[in-house]
């Protein structure tokens, strides 16, 4: 580079981030505890490709009906058009297409991993944000339905959740379909007009029960005045529609029951009533009741792409938002089958099942509630340099510590002693190790508490305020003390 | 997706990878030892986009100068060219320039993660890698490069390769300014000379000295023939170039006494002489003698970029290339001081240097000794469903083993026993657990060792061999005496 270029801007790319150190290793314990739970089940690992042909991931993102929602896309030097994966999901097709005749079915992967997605960016919205899946490939039982449903259940609470602080919510797209079915929307023209009804479904927690009616029927005006047109169904219709919206209960029996006379006429919606049956039976052996995995007609997870069950997982407790008003979290984990998403590459179906965890939606929510310490990590010694001459002394000094398995930061840096110490502090160290020519021909050392202070400013009860006065902000302590001395303070503090 | 769409062909593109099982875990493990010798030396973690500005990244690709060599880039949806990192110095240039001023410095960070790069895809050669890098940003004191070089030697013997089997080798671009200046390449038009000589060293290891020599004056014929210009310098200047070359020695001293001469009328080249002498008494202070840090004169590393010591950590041990043919593994570990990163955006200069890891090249040189357990992961155990009916039954089964801290799969396919077990075989299980309606009214169940077979056909020793024979493949016990029956059968056999 020439010397005399001007400066240019350092910019980050809007909707991306930079994390660092207490909410990185969260999300490395994060990915561990959920690892272990998928692990249990007999999920192995998998990694694809950041990148993949266009036309192998396809086109099913939930948004694809809105403008601002696509993938990053480019054409690469072959001019072929490949993409950044939107999901793990596409790419899990791909594999599977590829190496079906080796692959013992079913097959059963997990894989963890950033997605990448041209979204508005904003509070809690990213372009660059992590995914853990675990999928069941070639089986079309509702058993692995049914436990994707107790995995995504053992996470949460793996991830301590309380049980009672979440729900699983499971629908089923061929009961919807069959109720769709029964309004007349089988066929082509009627293809257009199930998505325009799946579309009002999905707007019913915005503009509720009667919302969605109006919707359904000659339109509403919403919160900004504007019109929006309605589907134009017959009152009818409708009553199926809000009949089936309102098959709430309880109890999933419950809800098998109401859901009986929406899809009655309806043979795909009487098969999905059926595998609702099935999955409810599977979590009743395995001692799953409703307070853990409800059913719900409401959930409709993505306009394309799902063929049978889907599932929710929604964290039900409440936290503030931007504005300080509190609402519910709601989803992190969202899955159902899709026995198509192969066909695509094999011409015929490979029944599939599996499920998605938000990690950094769920990472985001930890950090709102104030669970993790942005300053974790690191070292909790820093070795001082006092007199840079004396650098051999420093380094052995460092190299004792590291032998004794304790980490230890040799300060590298080449400003003196009082900036060093802000350093220390600023960087979250508990104590530093400072040695002078005197204490050198003494063969002593001292060590500073950085902590002693700053615990003592806060309020953290009388019996250890007393006691934590009784120590020295400083000791010096013969040279063959150092370890235990050190460790000794080590331990006052709660690691950062 | 419309069902009549013909099939598509599932591709990959070429150069990426589809990782699984033992080669995932394995990285895992690498990655988590590496990660224990950053954190040692007090480096903390940041993880920046896989996406950056163009223009933040700069072009600083080792090979810029060769055609095939390139990013990965596209205009945003604002017309803004944006690139996939090739690198993890370059967005941590941008990181540091965008928060200058709330850092504590010298800031040290660590980041693992995939970077990606347009090069023509060979054996061992991909366009998405996984990279560890360490670096301390904002100091220029000679005790950062001298510890990097530490951290090197440390994390190399941390991954199990033992001492003898690696070297560090360390070289210092002030040094080879300074040979460069002496022959006249100061100025601008110098400047295309002396990357010209850099090229020439390069190419060392391939053409020899004698090669180097041709190259440096009138040109050489390479070996298919074709005919390399030459630089065009004068006998002098190529004595001088050699002379530098040659100054190889056995110990660290002998190189730095070697290198007077050729850098003897260069300020700078002097100067880089006294960096290394400082880096060759911190190296001594604390145990690091030749054998393993070692000075090397023709260690060039990119030709742009790096301002002061570079580093390299080589393989020494051989291993058999694409033919059978052995040839030493080389370099994993590249890095060195790079001054003038962060200037480009804040017009200043902030001193850092560090190093950065090739995951999985070391991890592709493990696989190739077969070190690796391509099969490795998952559960050990899967529950079989004899009979469908009796799913709850197996529902249990599982949820007890899992609650025994025991991972175990539950079949969740739709074929027959049979298929079951080579189902459990081809996925690595060590047992099935068989339930049938007569064992469940006796209050029993069976235990199928898959192993056995297979690990008597294996040369494994008369002693083991007899024990094993004396082992049921298959056996029926008390419900109650489950866990205790498959732990151990469990315990007979390796982990996959």
């Amino acid at each position: 580079m020439k010397p005399d270029t001007p400066p240019i801007s350092a910019r980050r790319i809007k909707g991306f981030r930079d994390l660092t150190g207490g909410i990185l290793l969260a999300r490395e314990r994060m990915i561990a505890t959920i690892r272990g739970v998928y692990e249990r089940f007999g999920f192995t690992p998998l990694e694809t490709p950041a990148l993949e042909y266009v036309d192998s991931l396809g086109k099913f993102l939930p948004e694809s009906d809105t403008p601002d929602a696509g993938i990053f896309s480019f054409r690469d030097e072959d001019q072929e058009w490949v993409a950044l994966r939107y999901d793990l999901t596409a790419p899990l097709a791909r594999y599977v297409a590829m190496n079906i005749n080796e692959l013992p079915l079913p097959f059963r992967r997990y894989q963890a991993g950033p997605v990448w997605r041209v979204e508005k960016p904003g509070p809690g919205r990213f372009r660059e944000f992590y995914q853990f899946d675990f999928d069941s490939v070639g089986t079309g039982s509702m058993l692995a339905d049914a436990e994707a449903c107790m995995i995504m259940a053992q996470t949460l609470e793996a991830l301590g959740v309380r049980r009672g602080d979440y729900v699983i919510k499971v629908n089923n797209r061929k009961v919807l379909n069959g109720v769709l079915e029964s309004l007349g929307a089988g066929a082509a023209s009627g293809q257009r007009m199930a998505l325009q009804v799946l579309r009002c479904i999905d707007k019913l927690d915005r503009v509720g029960f009667a919302g969605v009616e109006q919707l359904l029927g000659t339109g509403r005006k919403d919160e900004s005045g504007a019109f929006i047109a309605g589907v134009g169904l017959s009152p009818k219709s409708i009553r199926t529609v809000l009949d089936y919206l309102g098959a709430g209960a309880e109890t999933r029996t419950g809800v098998l029951e109401a859901l009986g006379a929406p899809v009655a006429k309806s043979q795909v919606g009487r098969k999905g009533l059926d595998e609702l049956r099935e999955i409810d039976a599977a979590l009743l052996a395995a001692g799953y009741e409703s307070d853990r995995v409800r059913f719900d007609s409401t959930v409709v997870r993505g306009l394309e792409y799902y063929t049978g069950p889907v599932f929710e997982g929604v964290l039900t407790f409440n936290i503030k938002d931007e504005n300080g008003q509190p609402r519910q979290f709601g989803s992190v984990f969202g899955g159902g089958r899709y026995d198509d998403l192969v066909k695509r590459f094999l011409g015929r179906e490979v029944p599939a099942t599996g499920a998605s965890i938000g990690v950094d939606r769920l990472l985001a929510a930890l950090a709102h509630l104030g669970e993790i310490d942005a300053a974790a990590g690191g070292a909790n010694t820093l070795v001082t340099r006092l007199d840079k001459a004396m650098t051999a002394e420093y380094q052995r000094l460092a190299a004792e510590l590291h032998a004794a398995g304790l980490p230890a930061e040799l300060y590298v840096g080449t400003q003196g002693i009082g900036k060093q110490f802000q350093y220390a502090s600023r960087t979250g160290k508990i104590a530093c190790v400072v040695l002078g020519p005197d204490e050198l021909a003494k063969g002593e050392v001292s060590i500073k508490d950085l902590r002693l202070g700053e615990e003592l400013s806060r309020d953290i009860g009388e019996d250890r305020k007393k006691w934590l006065e009784q120590q020295p902000a400083q000791v010096t302590i013969p040279r063959d003390k150092l370890l235990e001395t050190l460790q000794g303070i080590l331990r006052r503090y709660p690691a950062r």
